[in-house]
């Protein structure tokens, strides 16, 4: 590891783009060895998570290498977030097809910017010939036991949402162009959903806020209805919702009907907000925090003691909605 | 993280074949939820490593499921052994063209297999749709202060090497069917050089061994001249060592002339056994551990001032040999 089995030969990319990206504690022994070595506080317990990105799967190929870039630490930061945790490293294995310099700096770039604006530093990697995918493995710490698991759900719990949902799906749908707007996007609106999608915010801030409050959480990377089921299945339990409840920007009904919006905020995914769940004793301290612009979060629903997801509309009634997760390009 | 972006949409697939492979101490958390949560000793330090495989670059399209996935744990665990480290926890990022389930069930069963004889847990992963690749990073622990880093090297160290060489690079010709042997190859040892390749032993007892003794280690993974270079690099350091010196399989000299098995031996790489340095006060230590079969191992030659690597034949002359490392497929 650590950048040495590098089948493009090009040893020296990886000591000029990838030897020293971000700055951050514990790293006794970063890049440029058989393993990096870090230490992890004695009242810390180790948190982290993979995440693959594959191009036409997980991005469109015409991506630049930054979007490309910021995407693959967001989503895996944002499942460290999810855990209540603190972002410290990660590691990079990148496949390209091509050692192309240009974009290995514009990519390094971007990937610097944000190791450095997430406190997280590059400790190692791997880089390899092959169809373009980035591997990314993002180590954190969290106080001991103090982890938010999805297991942790208990029936009554109310379930809230962070942030804002639908619009990276709506940016999806912007890229296969199927958006069936009668008048083109304006510039500022195609930037916003464009930014989205490549660069969510990991609510991090947040999950650690969380930590004593939420019974569990999980990152929406899939659709709400999908991930908020993760978090259900771990006990069997179901839910029911409101989707009036349901926080999405006021625009997206300029560019999509009714129906599309429900499509995207229910099933679309790739927002990384996170969905908790807060047992009835903490509601009250929660509402404060938000009151109070500490945390941005609404609640939509209950976790019931029946299985299953049911989504009511403004008019009370039962949406027809897909558990299945969104499906990429 | 936790093999939850299923792209292939297996979630059922990823619960049955990936949820509890292997088993180790410190697992607060595995896979299923978006981080895994591990214990490390507070007189311990961590020690992590990732490296992707990818089909056609380093290994043959027609590789068999369990041979792709003891190879892909095997190269990992050998940066762990180089360190001096133990292996405890991994995770696997694994992309797959689609998901064929008897594939999905061999790579498991060879995975578990591994996982088990090493002492190691699989704590979580991605499963991606995309051209086949395997992603592992391992978790290792090391007592606090005793890894063993390339940058420990110094001018007179003794350098070693464990086991043999050349025989993975000589199945890797036996592959592309370079090889011109008159008569056909035996089957075993057909096998010996399939082993050789797939199932690289990782040298994780003699790294532990090493702690006290090497004063650095690296796993030959690109070839000896190519990984001790990484090693006398990290201090501009140089070598001369002897050809006679190298451990090499006697059979080798059945199935190649003495100029390819000098190829196959400096620079094949994929044997990944370990090469090491040793002060001359902890030489005597080592060769008694070698005389009382604690540890395989040979010196090659010392650690000089002048850079460069110079390998010396039988007749005392200076080899042409190159420094570039092994190119796979």
């Amino acid at each position: 590891m650590s950048f040495r089995k590098a089948s493009l030969n090009e040893f020296s990319i990886i000591e000029k783009y990838f030897s020293t990206l971000g700055k951050s504690k514990g790293v006794s022994l970063g890049a440029g060895d058989d393993c990096a070595i870090l230490d992890i506080p004695s009242d810390k317990q180790l948190v982290t998570t993979v995440d693959t990105l594959v191009e036409t799967i997980h991005f469109p190929s015409n991506s630049s290498p930054s979007d490309i870039a910021q995407r693959s630490l967001r989503v895996n930061l944002s499942d460290i977030a999810a855990m209540g945790a603190d972002p410290h490293w990660f590691t990079l294995a990148l496949t390209l097809q091509t050692a192309n310099e240009e974009w290995i700096s514009r990519f390094s770039k971007a990937l610097e910017s944000d190791a450095i604006e997430f406190g997280c530093t590059l400790v190692g990697g791997d880089l390899t010939a092959g169809p373009l995918s980035i591997t990314i493995q993002v180590f954190g710490t969290v106080d001991k036991g103090k982890a938010i698991k999805r297991s942790g759900v208990k029936e009554g719990d109310y379930i809230y949402v962070t942030g804002s949902l639908g619009e990276a799906a709506a940016a999806v749908s912007l890229f296969e162009k199927s958006l069936n707007s009668t008048t083109p996007l304006p510039k500022n609106l195609i930037d916003r959903l464009h930014n989205k999608f490549y660069r969510p915010e990991p609510r991090i801030k947040e999950g650690i806020l969380l930590q004593n409050i939420a019974s569990s959480a999980i990152d929406i990377s899939d659709g709400l209805i999908a991930d908020l089921s993760h978090i259900l299945n771990s006990k069997l339990y179901g839910a029911n919702i409101e989707f009036k409840c349901i926080p999405y920007a006021n625009f997206l009904t300029d560019i999509a009907d009714h129906k599309l919006i429900q499509k995207w905020v229910l099933s679309g995914g790739d927002d990384y907000e996170l969905c908790f769940t807060v047992p009835k004793k903490h509601v009250a301290l929660l509402e404060r925090m938000i009151a109070s612009k500490k945390i941005q979060a609404c609640c939509i629903g209950q976790v019931s003691i029946n299985s299953g997801i049911r989504c009511y509309d403004d008019q009370g009634e039962l949406l027809n909605i897909t558990k299945s997760g969104y499906q990429h390009f």
